[in-house]
């Protein structure tokens, strides 16, 4: 199913940036692999901004939380996440 | 160039019924020329709301308003585009 | 799959009387029939409010937006649908 | 009565992890002390958040408030209560 | 129990002016009997506003919500409510 | 004169223990003697929040502010005032 | 006493314009005459919009919501009011 | 002095079209007009909304608001206005 | 010109008090100044908050810039400007 | 193609004097070499604000994340961008 997630990541002034660092280069590869598995579907930069728009297609809620909760940021980011059904106008193409 | 769109639809209380079926069909029809040319890329329903989640793939702001400002709803929509960059973190795959 | 919904209903001033009844009687009927398939799981009404808390239990989001979508009041209505996923300190008793 | 209640969390980036272990084991303690008393009925996880939807059975505000106020993470809670009235439209199955 | 009840009040501009008239003096009539009761236990004007700040005593949620929607002026009401309850710092007189 | 006060306390992650029992201890012995003086006519605690609904009936705005400038947590709370005036629909028993 | 209120106008779409001149027209009457007598002490037009900021020296808050409620225009007005204080560095001018 | 000035046109739905596309051709010569005197320096389109961003070079608040006030579509107009200073960081080039 | 300046003053918790105190002492110096030259025409408490309503009487927007940024708790504020104009309705004497 | 970009900036209390003035002074530098290449068209400072309204004339999305993140006060920015078409009713003078 498929999940549209908007993120916002907002990092506290005072970290350690070694720490920050670390932080970063394990959600790159966390991300990446969720990525080669198909389950985090689309990954766009919003321009600007420190934070992503996404489109995942996972088996249901509790897999969407089971990732988003894993990611090495997630203490630092808001979610918006939407349930995305299929349109009626989408061409037969498959949406994703 | 990526453009994320949300579009939220209002139709006004006391608008003709045909009026409105006219507009339906007419946006539908208009959808899925884009679609075609490929630069309506990604259209998905919000599970709960007259309204869309959608990727455009076009060649600038101009041709992104022109396809918008065409839409037959246009006058009942909200519109909220956010220019996409690529992720740094995005895998070799094409993002679309 | 459980999803928390959100409705809050406003009635335009202008509507005709009738018209409003049927369709909140229509709208009964139907709420009723989901409630009875297991569907719509939990309905309150939020005092004070022409709107109410609900939980949908359905198979996946189109589900979801095919039940709302399919209500006589749904032009009315303004819909905030959040995921629901198990909570980890949520004790063995099924959560609904 | 019933409540509706909407927690969502926002730990402090500078806080202690081993305290805020403590905190947390002793959240999922005493959520699951009031969730065996039958005070709070309904415990889910939004997905994507560090938050829930809850659904509480008490006696009266005091008694609301008396919970919320002893939970260990209550300093970095942001709450939305909303009192739940009988839906007219609910099925006789008791609502909760 | 204590009910705090914010009524925001917004008139549709093409409403016929005798009907409004009507609602306003059914409306005057319907207050002064709840407060009679002692359920509307507190009624003040918001100065500058078609609004007021009311306090309900009532046995409960579904009351607050009969009272409340029983109001001619109801359609045209935005309606916030907070349950009260008795503040750890209030001197031994009754609140209200 | 009557102000409705909203008063909403935010307590800062890193305060020391002993210094905020101290304000809070403060806190009290003030908003008891305002309350005994009948400046602060109603203190009720919003039930799941760290915050009060109060009703002031004081000589003017620069007493009230002097009230409120003067609480020890006022450095953590977000205040919101509202002048409030007879309303014509209140019956003839003293509003407060 | 002093306040302060921020005034901003919406006329509906389908407003007789006759009728709205003679509203405009009774409101300019109005306005001038509680500036000539003081009550009105500022009012000044909000740059791009059809509003105003003003600063009202009233004996208390039923006089002042008995002028904004007196005014033409107030069906469509969304008027803000702060209670003002005396600035503790104010120079002894007095502040109007 | 300069003005940045971000305009959203929102047309009521029942508004007579020819009414609605002489306003609109009226608009177009009033605001050529401006922008031949240099008053409207610079009219940009938002992409994907009936709106624009704006940057006016006008004597003083007075002249603005005239323009603005003059424009036929100003009663269906949401105008945010911010006086801009020169940015210390600016280089020689005229910021216009 | 006339600028309505609004000022919301938010002191971060961990900050060494007597820097604080200091800060307020050169603010209260800073703003006489600016009064006595009339450049500062009126400065009122907003009851309940640390902030106040000015109106500015300046030569431009960079002056009214320079003015705000030199405020010793410049830091701490979040400042909302509004350019005035003459108000239609406003009787000859001078708006200030 | 031509971006609006808004920039709000919140500088940390607690953050070191110093490296603040190494970071300003960078990003002076920065902006200087971005203004001069004519990517950053217009800076205008907002009065009364640490911000400002930025016009940048890039070839795409990813030219000006790229410019935006690499500003060395981006940390501590909230950004607004909004991809800019040409108005219908620009004069035939270029639009920047």
């Amino acid at each position: 199913m498929l999940y549209f997630v908007e993120i916002d990541v907002k990092i506290p002034a005072e970290i350690d940036p070694s720490r920050l660092e670390d932080m970063k280069a394990r959600e790159k590869i966390a991300s990446s692999e969720y990525q080669r598995s198909g389950e985090w579907l689309h990954l766009w930069r919003i321009a600007g901004k420190f934070g992503n728009i996404s489109i995942f297609d996972v088996s249901d809620h509790d897999r969407l939380h089971e990732i988003l909760w894993s990611l090495p940021l997630f203490p630092f980011m808001t979610i918006r996440v939407l349930p995305l059904a299929r349109h009626p106008a989408a061409i037969d193409r498959p949406p994703a």
